[in-house]
């Protein structure tokens, strides 16, 4: 591992802190006793004063790091708090590349961040890469390197393999590994990111997404400081066709605030990561059984990738009519295809099993007494390469559970198409057979319908690998944001009015409704603009008070003549004097015609500026149909995608009941510029609302918008 | 088992086509070869002509039941198709109470069909019990029967329990007992239904519903062929506290189509069944893991109830930061509450651990070290009882695994909470010794948290068992349903036009909106019509060929005076001649103010008319909110309880952004008045859509209303 060249393999690793085991320091002896057991060739140095010129567990120990007999790459750290700054800084002065930090300081908040800061400032001045404090350590099957205190690598053996994992909870490394203990997943790196005073998640997710070792990335994450960062790496996993795993936590406000008490993390916003999934083809998962699942299949497939074109199109063999049935439902509620067999590939198999009707799912119910029948349906329906996927629906089988698994492992390599078992009470056995063919095997078909839908979506991502580059490009060429002249956003103290917004979008090119702001309630005056801006006209209070105009009634569209404006002008100021508003004004905008578009803008703290878009007007709160998010800045794709993402909005679009079809170009130009409208705004700019954007026929338009500042 | 008295335990059982293991008839040796496994004091008989006088594994044999020495209770049949009508009457005039046909007719759907219909006229001529054809068998626990073929039972042995299952899907009881293998769960009966000539998956459902042994019932579904029976089935389980879990296949249409191939049976429609574990607390699962999870948890919770009241409050215990966190996204993601705990548990908590800040989770990060801190943690809030629920989140552990284990186990009996432990990587072992001290164990937390919430829900349930009550009593003075004369279907051929069924609704006493209808499309009469109305008024073309009027602008509302009503009809008049409407109509109607309320009648094959609710107008389709439905015949309550379901109609009933609230009274009451109109229309008719009825502050009508009838 060197700072300059990414992650590379430790050939010589120093335990500071190391003891035996029973001794005063469990972490220390575990982090050693790991080490040797993975039974690499990498050389060990144990440090620890009070073994000095001695050996622990046969290693020879030294009283501190600058005593070694060679500069060690990598330096594991389990002193107590107190003597972690003289080692980080005597590393440093060695060249080191690498430390990792497990000791964890435990003194309450403030000697956390005290720690932190420390650790921090000596990363600043050496080449030097830190990971921790309290990380339960870094581990890599390529180099057999188990440099972790992790009770689940038994024996510490660890196989090198595709899967790349940086996790915020060093548990959920632990985990994998005892899941895994059977299993035959190899992994490049494993690396716990602890507190992350130095390194980061998004850091160490830079450099193993450019990990030639790694071909597939899983994250456990409760929080990302540098969203851009974390963005860029994500995009950067997208053009290089290497699949990214994430499970988040910190998704509930009480989860939110366990996150940020175990680790002082801001646990990242849901809406947010969901953004960025949505442009990168991130695959988010919900529980730690899909996330091991997903990797697991994912890093097969890395291995061994089928050659036949993906369009979810399953062919079910099944041992039981009702276990077929059942997997059946869960591909067609994924949107996957069960197609029908074709004639000649039916009569084959009806030969070859002795039943009649055989369809898709093929259920050859009771065929158990012969192991080989499976091979010898899957071998028939090989050649046909518009079946993209095999799922294979079982459970138990008692005695002859073995024959079978060993019967499909012998046929995997005969078969080009993906290939799934699920089988319901598998043994370990059972399972060891099937894995080591490299079939991916589940307890449950829906589990592995699951996993196949994971492959899926990732071939889906590939395909569009084209405008992720796009993406890169444009991030790497996006200066710092610099924070505009505050005429930018001063003008309305923290909250800017429909008129106060119309100005100022009209003067960036964002196209608005015809808009006129009038200086008070003077009817002479409202009556100008209206005869200005030509009837109908649509005509509403515009004060920072109000913030629901519409609940108010403060709104009256489709305004017809000078007498209907007289009317509602009286009630308008009826209103404005019983909401006590300072400084009314009102605003007189010509009536626009279309599809009502509700888009947010709105600032995580992470990931700077979103973007959201929804249905627009009255009955968008009502109705919802939920928005649809992207992160800025983007791409006119990444907006035309962010449009198409949302199924009720482009019903809208099309044309709802026979209207008209909107002109979508117009809505994207329209989204374009408001969200350079947003960037240039500056960090005050916390919240601006357009709702509704009027899409019609031709053009869009914005005719009412909201905009909240930071002090 | 006899007829009369539900299910009993078997003393006497003849297998008939008996065979030794590896000869020729497969099924009947592993019967008899389960059957002895089964270790109980069951009297076995083996009936196979070819064996008479010998024996088969040990067991006398026989050429024909009626040599017996004695008259079984229980027959097992694994004979050729041929030979299984003899084999029944014989059993018949013995007077045998159960006969369990496993043979099966593979020969096409012809011949399957006589074979069933051969079953059935037998069925009928006896007081005696036949399941099957192409049944895997029966077993129960109380009796030590194993009378299946099941190869999960690998010693045959079988506990007795509380959980009963029934299941179209054999499969799916080897995969229980495999899985549960090792594990503790008991069984009162496992049955498998078969093809259901005679009896079917609803008769024996009653049976268990009734049986005292049966505390949990477990129902693999594929179709229901007499849905009323089965709803009654599942109300008396609500009223009786007993806990049904639901996993139902054939919901997507390729399943549909393979339950149908594979037995013959009509899957059943989602909505039906729906609708019926709203009112009577099914609990559906979507997966076999959370089908055996849940039954695993409710039967464990059958046996030892927490008598602390439950609100769905948990306090989480993790050994792991991020493991913690996830646990309580997932509760929370659920709507469960995970309260701060108190400050002197606090400060108890944080004294015995040795840790600060100690939060709801409760992390003890690195407490593996000392398996006692799980149990004294409990022990200080055990006493608390607004907590109901303790999830322990953990995984791996190496060798302090089974330390940690052993120590919850222990302490298990002092914690009157429910206490559910999400393990990732868990072992069997460890699985084995939490289990054997009651404790719910998962492999993932996530798991644990489901299990819990089916808990919660079945607890909500109970409360509610009144209603359920109401409803068994209604539907048993229900009369089965009589046709009706032709004079309230007939008179608009396959379609009834909005005017035919507002004239049909009113003399039924459903309250509609004034409503009149021309004979034909005359200026006058019109005119006459509207004038008796009142201005404003609502004007429709009627006719059966036009079944969308808003789509086609067939629709006038809010017409105001007799100008802009010659405007409108004659606007109708050219659409009706461009449709080419023969006999057009206009309906004219007052108009009538309020929140739209879709309200639908349809006839599903196996439960009759199911009633839907759901957002009305326009905007029904596009923005949806879904829609609830209820089986008809029910209660007001039941009723009620339908409106209360959907949280989108609450919103707009209670009054939507300052709108005056609605007069539920008046919607529930139209809803039983539309209800008894459908139940006395007859099997003819298949839909019946209310759309809108409108709710106002007083009163509700019909507006527009639309009839489908069957030929």
């Amino acid at each position: 591992m060197s700072v300059d060249n990414g992650l590379e393999p430790p050939r010589i690793v120093a335990v500071v802190g190391a003891s035996e085991l029973g001794g005063k320091n469990y972490y220390g002896a575990r982090l050693l006793r790991n080490l040797l057991d993975a039974g690499s060739d990498i050389t060990a140095y144990a440090v620890n004063p009070r073994y000095e010129g001695g050996q622990i567990m046969g290693v020879p120990a030294f009283g501190k790091l600058t005593n070694l007999p060679q500069v060690p790459d990598t330096v594991l750290i389990a002193t107590p708090v107190a003597a972690v700054p003289d080692v980080l800084v005597e590393a440093g002065e060695l060249g080191v590349a690498t430390c990792v930090i497990v000791t964890r300081e435990s003194g309450g908040d403030a000697a956390r961040t005290s720690f932190h800061a420390t650790i921090r400032e000596i990363a600043d001045r050496y080449p030097m890469r830190i990971i921790g404090p309290n990380s339960m350590g870094v581990l890599s099957g390529t180099a057999r390197l188990n440099g972790s205190f992790a009770s689940g690598a038994h024996d510490g053996a660890l196989r090198p393999g595709p899967l790349g994992m940086i996790s915020q909870s060093g548990s959920s490394i632990s985990y994998l590994l005892e899941i895994n203990r059977h299993g035959r997943l190899g992994y490049s790196w494993l690396i716990s990111t602890g507190d992350e005073a130095a390194e980061s998640l998004e850091t160490l997710f830079e450099h193993v997404v450019e990990d030639p070792d790694t071909k597939v990335i899983a994250l456990f994450v409760e929080g990302v400081a540098d969203g851009p960062r974390f963005r860029r790496a994500a995009l950067r996993a997208r053009v290089l066709g290497k699949p990214v795993i994430l499970l988040q936590t910190g998704l509930s406000a009480v989860g939110r605030q366990a996150v940020h008490t175990h680790t002082g993390r801001m646990a990242g916003a849901e809406e947010a990561f969901r953004a960025v999934a949505a442009e990168s083809g991130l695959i988010r998962v919900p529980t730690f059984e899909r996330f091991y699942d997903t990797a697991k299949v994912l890093a097969e497939q890395a291995v061994h990738r089928s050659t036949i074109p993906h369009r979810r199109r399953a062919v079910v063999l099944t041992s039981s009519g009702g276990s077929g049935a059942y997997t059946v439902d869960h591909l067609s509620s994924l949107g996957w295809t069960v197609p029908p067999l074709s004639d000649d590939i039916r009569s084959e198999l009806e030969r070859l099993s002795g039943q009649h009707d055989l369809q898709n799912p093929v259920d050859v119910t009771g065929s158990w007494a012969d192991p080989e029948l499976f091979p010898r349906l899957l071998r028939v329906m090989a050649d046909d390469s518009t079946i993209d996927s095999f799922l294979i629906s079982t459970g138990a089988g008692g005695t002859l559970a073995l024959p079978v698994a060993e019967a499909l492992a012998a046929v995997r390599s005969e078969i080009p198409q993906e290939l799934y078992v699920g089988w319901v009470g598998i043994s370990s056995q059972v399972a060891a057979v099937l894995e080591s063919a490299g079939i991916n095997a589940f307890p449950d078909p829906a589990r592995a319908v699951l996993a196949a839908e994971a492959s899926a979506q990732f071939r889906r991502n590939g395909r569009d690998g084209r405008s992720g580059a796009e993406l890169v490009e444009l991030l790497a060429a996006t200066p710092e944001q610099v924070e505009p002249p505050e005429t930018a956003h001063a003008t309305g103290g923290e909250i800017w009015t429909a008129g106060e917004c119309i100005d100022s979008l009209t003067s960036s090119g964002v196209p608005c409704v015809r808009s006129m702001r009038s200086d008070g309630l003077d009817a002479a005056e409202v009556e100008r603009l209206a005869a200005e801006a030509g009837f109908p006209v649509a005509v509403k209070l515009d004060s920072p008070q109000l913030s629901h105009k519409t609940d108010k009634g403060a709104v009256a569209i489709g305004v017809a003549n000078v007498d209907e404006l007289r009317v509602q002008l009286a009630r308008l100021t009826r209103i404005a004097e019983g909401e006590r508003l300072a400084d009314p004004r009102v605003i007189v905008q010509s009536m626009a015609d279309g599809v009502e578009v509700l888009v947010g803008l709105k600032r995580d703290p992470s990931f700077g500026l979103i973007l959201a878009i929804g249905v627009g007007g009255v009955g968008a709160e009502l109705y919802g149909g939920g928005i649809e998010t992207t992160v800025l800045p983007t791409t006119r794709t990444g907006l035309a995608d962010l449009v198409d993402r949302h199924p009720m909005l482009n019903r809208l679009l099309d044309g709802y009941r026979g209207a008209p079809p909107c002109d979508r170009t117009a809505l994207i130009d329209l989204l374009h510029r408001y969200a350079e409208w947003g960037l240039s705004r500056g960090s005050r700019l916390q919240e601006a609302d357009l709702n509704p954007v009027m899409v019609g026929r031709r053009g869009a338009v914005v005719v009412d918008a909201r905009a909240v500042w930071s002090a």
